[in-house]
């Protein structure tokens, strides 16, 4: 495989002890990650076994309900020869500092890695994912553990590295190569859902990533729906370091002129996001309630931001591809009216599945690249037999 | 083993995907998974493993309280390599097509077998196993998937296979062959039981495949308590095939004379059943406890169908074999009044641990039959080491 | 490794099938436990696998909340190549006889190790125990189970061997040796606490365990917290013939004087634990509540039950080791008022860290001495490679 010879190019010994958020990766790392993520799954689809340990636990620590990132992550420790032990906590809170540090060290003696989703309050899951690091660093450097666990991030408030990485690869995989995303336009685009909270990490994620690969990358939402301002930034920079562009407008038919690709989904306006966290860290859930139904308000407002077929056929072609991290609002499927129109989805749906299924051989790869000692050579031997 | 022998005659090219109700299987196809189910009992009794996946899933989705029959999945799932992962689902509901598909493909793509308990709803479980098949069918087929995982029906409204097989096991072993079930008569009867909406799959189970064997059936309810009338029908057809008989009666007592093999057990009416699937899909709560209290009111009536001393001495030399899917209710242990007398099941208790035990056995039997290419050859070397 | 020779002494053909009580173990298994723990401890260190078994199931049962104790099953099993299956039960109850014994046989088919946790009422958990140990015992014998699977209390009532033996593990690891425990003060004292019903089989398990190597005990309590008689019996017996002592005080200050080692940590009082049970037993929901108060009110009396900093200057040079099981009462940092000053605590957190991490290792040596024929000669292998 050309990925391979690539793979053996890159200097890969700073790739770290975590994956927390993509923009502290260097594209070589990044790469790197969709590469080894694609040789796992063609492994997989050979039914050829890429386990590499014996036995080892992989905790995983819920703040959110989930059901395809964690079966993703149990399928990516599987694989690898790791069981998945889960913490699940009953609700969401602001934890305080003595009891993660305990926890994370009390969770870590046989641990190999730690997947957390901590997605639900703006300024809380990535500072607490940086907790746990503090915690098993202090506990590995005291002797307390034999080994330092590895931390994935299922989903933080800021960033969802395993689904926009998992993206990546379906995008690569569409047009042949990440050389081919230089130049191609990608639409991530809010649109309506009469759901509530909708975290901002998956357009987050996208615009900091895809901008990486010399994209012309647009954002579109309505006033009040900004993405965290540095992630912006972050993105703007990352446009012209690569090469591409990045816009932002407030209207989606603008946007998706002549794009090759679009994302349309919901996320909560950043001020109610905002306000929940303060609430929240004073423990005041009636006023919680109130915010819920002043954004379901504030949503109902932007009800005709949706992906129709209409807006597609302004596309490239009329044939931009459809991307979704899952599950959609469908209109008239799973709702009244939703992020997408029904013939739309149905027409993208098989490509939806495919993209998700990148992310248990991305989070697969992931902690290859962090517990594997040479995990290119490894890789190379698995290849050969 | 005389059954290796055997098991090396059969055509099992067409085991199929899924083991979802007996019916669907040839005679050699159940004769096979009995076999193969004995041999890997006699494997663990030497402590030899019969493991053969290296890594992967086993997912289960229980739709309904379960302690045993989760224990007999994770059991066979183990014994093979398996992890299982559980989604268990809050609360019973009719299913919509667009969820079942989209969650069956995200669970499904490092997936060997997925094992359903769905037993609750009259004309719901077996449907929702259908429309996961086809699911996975489409997905396999569009490559999103793979591999296509295999289903195992653990409890439906329908039927109970991984039950019935393990019973029919449980007899081979009481009896010596499977060849001397011929002739023998078996009583699958109604008990009463202070219990609501225990579902027909047992009874239904048990006279759809006993019948395949040359037994004499004798089903016996009250009125009222009719099983699902196209698998009565497989029943007489099945008798009538096998040189066996068939008949339902409406009287324990009668039943129960000169019996070789009894299973008396409760389940609900056929009507308050169906009434139950309509206010369900009517999302109509208050009706549905309504509708329980009339269900037990109904039993009521029939207290007087327990498996007493008295009754089992008109059986076979008053020696006929009790068999129970356990727990029983038992009459001074478990309630007040039950299916049977506290002395009778006493006297058969280790047997129907002995029952129980083959069902793990029976299960990986299943997925061995499903997923192993050459699964004799491959239990043929096992046995040689 | 001078223990791995002391090992190939002993006898430990009686090591046993469960492990439930340190009291019902010879010196030898003590030691034997430990010395496993610690070889087990140290390959881990290396990253080298103890791996034995190719597939096996441990069911654990907890009938109270815990994370760090299933954690460290869970990473126990694991090593060890065995899977956990969950069984939790809802609500703590009395459990009723032919229950137990079913589900006892019903979750054994293809288990190796069953782990309980039932510690919330006294006269209650080791019950429990017992009577899932006769019906695996009366299943084994009627063949109905292939293998008998052991036991391992993970707290109950009377004793907390696994917290009991890590903490033994520690001493060993702090002072040098056992031998080097000889002589050395050692005192459990209670401590204040704002929680209710905290177990007693902590201050019991130590006090029954220190005693047996020459260790001069001190347990300290107020009036009204003493433990159940017999194990205070047990230690007195244990510390004469070990050659050590064992008293008991009425001070904290008295028994922290020259301390080599202090235990602070809370317990409930003897006779609220005992109406507790009582109530329970007649599903007195009721008077549960009204009993918790009238604990934390008893508790409150002895709010200057802390260990302070004064106290642990009047400690051996004042450099007393501090113990405790986690996670602790801290002052003004879990709650207002508790067991330990902030500062005392924050000295020997990663100590107490430390401590906490040889229970998994401890777990994984007790399966080790009931599980594997030869572990000796088993582990020298491994050691040897």
């Amino acid at each position: 495989m050309n990925e391979f010879r690539q793979l053996e190019k890159f200097d890969l010994s700073d790739y770290g002890d975590d994956f927390l958020l993509t923009w502290e990766k260097s594209l070589s790392e990044l790469k790197a990650t969709v590469y080894v993520a694609e040789i796992l799954n063609e492994l997989h689809k050979r039914r050829k076994s890429f386990r590499y340990f014996d036995a080892g636990l992989a905790i995983s620590i819920f703040r959110d309900k989930s059901t395809r990132t964690r079966y993703s992550f149990a399928a990516a420790a599987n694989a690898l020869g790791l069981t998945v032990e889960a913490l699940d906590e009953e609700k969401s809170q602001i934890s305080h500092g003595e009891t993660v540090r305990e926890t994370a060290s009390m969770l870590s003696f046989l641990t190999e890695v730690i997947g957390i989703r901590d997605d639900m309050y703006l300024g809380v899951g990535n500072s607490y994912m940086r907790e746990v690091a503090e915690a098993v660093d202090e506990s590995y450097k005291a002797e307390v553990l034999h080994q330092r666990p590895s931390l994935v991030n299922l989903q933080s408030d800021l960033d969802h590295p395993t689904q926009s990485l998992a993206d990546l690869l379906a995008l690569k995989t569409y047009f042949g190569s990440l050389d081919e995303l230089r130049g191609k336009k990608l639409v991530m685009s809010w649109a309506y859902s009469p759901s509530y909270g909708k975290p901002l990490s998956v357009p987050q994620g996208i615009v900091a990533l895809m901008s990486r690969f010399g994209m012309q990358l647009t954002l579109a939402h309505p006033e009040g729906y900004e993405l965290v301002p540095g992630i912006v930034q972050s993105a703007e920079r990352h446009a012209e370091e690569s090469g591409g562009s990045f816009q932002i407008v407030n209207d989606m038919k603008e946007a998706f002129a002549n794009a090759d690709v679009v994302y349309p989904k919901s996320w909560a306006p950043i001020n109610i996001m905002r306000q929940r966290t303060e609430l929240l860290r004073d423990s005041d859930y009636e006023h919680l309630t109130d915010l819920e139904k002043s954004c379901l308000a504030q949503n109902l407002q932007h009800e005709n931001w949706e992906c129709t077929e209409e807006l597609m056929k302004t596309t490239k072609n009329g044939k931009a591809l459809y991307m979704h991290c899952l599950p959609a609002d469908i209109t008239d499927v799973s709702c009244k009216q939703g992020e997408v129109a029904a013939s739309v989805f149905e027409r993208y749906r098989l490509d939806t599945y495919r993209e998700a299924g990148f992310k248990p051989f991305v989070i697969a790869a992931m902690i290859y690249l962090m517990r594997v000692p040479n995990p290119v050579q490894t890789l190379a031997k698995l290849m050969e037999d």
